[in-house]
């Protein structure tokens, strides 16, 4: 089998779309009955589509690039059920902005990904791409299994606590949650307000920057070379004994061969708010996923996996006080962290517990995201060896607010290092 | 004629849905010709709709009350055109969380009200409900003009710049754009993402505290009397000249009313940041509201209006660093700010710069709104008598960040002083 097409190579060699999506189908239809990574896909669409493509008077930047979209963002063309049997047959009158963007850089849009419902609890039919008895991890699930297959070599998730850093880790592919705010957003199915973000997926840091300089209309984030000898915070956080001990030794040597290849490290000792801060995030869930989702509670409870219709439901007792009370607190957390941060090109912490768990009951823990994503922080994930399976375990980077060009650039270090 | 409906004399009464149905539609029917507030209406749903809640086993705590939706918040049962022609016939799969609460809570929902094409620039059909050769204020102007003419006693707006607080000053009624945040606003259009907020319009203060304590979670928010003795700050800020000369003076005088009441009133100096907010707020709106509309702009473009075409466009020349240099002035700012007004019970300032103005093509300037939305502040417009053509004239109250309920009850005070 050729190697998995990526981004950038496209870029650099312009094939034809339609030679892509013939590649794009053939790596589906292999795979597809195993994997189960699409919610929804059609091969004589993309056909058409990529026949379009070729045929329009100027090509984009990213002419071809095939992507895959979480089905709950938003696309015009295509169904999206947000995962839910609510949504069954719902076709949006629009593209999400960062749907919009690609389409109009001339990416060749392939199918919509499984999604747990409205990217929550209840998980959907994508198996592990490696190991069918387990999770690919969710909320994203299909885009990460759908990478990580080499189906596609991009792919949008979204994140509102670890569903995007957490299957790029089991996938053993780069996961990348930008800050808060650098990607618009619009167009995909809230789940939290203050929380959600949009995803990305490639199999490597640069075609994650690639795509991000553009979506974020930022073009030194695709620029970044790898940092030569970053400084790093080590940071095990009090959540590291619920990781698994072979994804404990991973860690270490991880940081082992990034000082061998010139990084500086720098453990941080536990910061008071770190638990406060997890604590706060499933506060702000609680009360804000009921009422960002008022309608599918209130009017379409019955077509919900229960699963998630318990999870939707306000939490009995939980106060606007109580509310208000995790938001103070993740607000003084933010300037806490900012300086802790500034001096360092990232912090370097576990993706997730270890390996994708068995099972598909669950997506997984994402108890070493949730503090990140509530801060607003960039975090990437790269691919870092295998654990005691022989699936990937993956080493997550987080950023300083707002440093997502120096974050890409430590990531490419430390993915070249650890590659 | 009939006293207006109010909110809380409905829920005092509970006279059946089909009764205030009844009245809804003659006074609809009575003037929608001369003032166009709604996009859509159709009084046979209507009727049936209040059938439906009147057979239903319990009734809610709003049972029947008249609830106008802004034609940019999606509804399940009622089109949603987002004031454009690129979304004729749009029909959305579920409601806007705000809708949902209300509906929940056993609210008659009446129909789609004109907003701005996308709650931007391009205005709708509407007039001002007290003359029709000027602007009801926008974005939001059908709610403002129903809640005037005494259609419906509560209406949903939204607010980027000074889209509630403005019309509703221009209409002579009360308009609250809540703290950022504090009502979910899941299923509007996006605008700005980082701005956008649910805006509230009823005739009296008491009525919006009662919406807005169901729909925030929030029980002390309905709660709370005219505050006694409050302190106020007063700012006329540095675009005072921009105000009409009959506004101007209408502030003094209410000023003079507050005092006699017992208010304690204190002069800010102009703030060194202020004129820097707005800028920074016109950087943000310019670099998010391209991106929140990238699919209308790049792919649906021949179907807008010149003005929303023009006003979409990513500004030549402006960049990522302007934006985050934007962000971080409002950031601090918001700090600032913070504490300048904790010792307040609000500031006052002015929603508008005068009456509505002659002429459908501009809703109006929203200079004395755009600051108070950029630090994410609570802010109401009271009524304040008239100017000079015999048409309505506000007061706007700022609150300190999330302190709604105190800024309520200050509006309260305000309102009976100066009613």
């Amino acid at each position: 089998m050729s190697e998995p097409l990526s981004v950038n190579s496209i870029v650099a060699t312009r094939p034809t779309a339609k030679e892509i999506a013939r590649r794009v189908d053939a790596s589906i239809q292999a795979q597809e009955n195993a994997i189960g990574a699409w919610h929804w896909y059609d091969p004589k669409r993309l056909t058409a589509e990529a026949e379009r493509l070729d045929a329009l008077p100027h090509r984009g930047p990213l002419h071809g690039v095939p992507v895959a979209i979480k089905d709950v963002i938003d696309t015009a063309d295509m169904p999206t059920e947000y995962g839910s049997a609510l949504y069954e047959g719902n076709r949006p009158p629009s593209d999400a902005s960062c749907v919009a963007l690609l389409r109009n850089a001339g990416a060749l849009l392939v199918g919509k990904t499984v999604s747990t419902e409205f990217a929550f609890k209840a998980p959907g039919k994508t198996r592990h791409p490696f190991d069918p008895t387990r999770t690919p991890g969710g909320s994203s699930s299909g885009s990460a299994a759908a990478v990580a297959a080499g189906m596609v070599p991009f792919a949008f998730g979204t994140q509102t606590s670890g569903s995007t850093i957490r299957p790029a880790a089991f996938c053993g592919i780069v996961g990348y949650k930008p800050s808060f705010g650098l990607i618009d957003r619009t167009g995909i199915k809230v789940l939290a307000d203050s929380l959600d973000t949009i995803g990305l997926f490639a199999r490597n840091v640069a075609d994650i920057a690639t795509v991000a300089a553009l979506l974020a209309g930022r073009p030194t984030l695709a620029a970044a070379a790898p940092t030569r000898e970053p400084r790093f915070a080590v940071f095990r956080t009090p959540s590291w004994n619920l990781a698994d001990e072979d994804a404990q030794k991973n860690f270490e040597q991880s940081l082992l061969k990034l000082e061998s290849r010139g990084a500086r490290l720098q453990t941080l000792e536990d910061p008071a708010d770190y638990l406060a801060l997890l604590s706060a995030h499933e506060t702000i869930m609680n009360w804000e996923v009921p009422r960002a989702l008022a309608f599918e509670r209130l009017t379409g409870s019955h077509a919900l996996h229960p699963t998630t219709r318990e999870g939707i439901s306000p939490l009995p007792g939980l106060t606007a006080d109580d509310y208000d009370a995790a938001c103070a607190l993740a607000a003084d957390a933010m300037q806490r962290w900012a300086s802790l941060l500034e001096n360092f090109d990232a912090l370097l912490t576990l993706p997730a517990r270890g390996e994708a768990p068995i099972g598909l009951a669950s997506t997984g823990d994402p108890i070493f995201n949730r503090a990140w994503t509530q801060l607003r922080l960039p975090c990437v994930t790269v691919p870092s060896g295998t654990g005691r399976s022989g699936l990937p375990l993956g080493l997550q980077l987080v950023g300083a607010p707002r440093t997502d060009g120096r974050l890409l650039a430590a990531s490419r270090m430390a993915e070249a290092a650890l590659s």
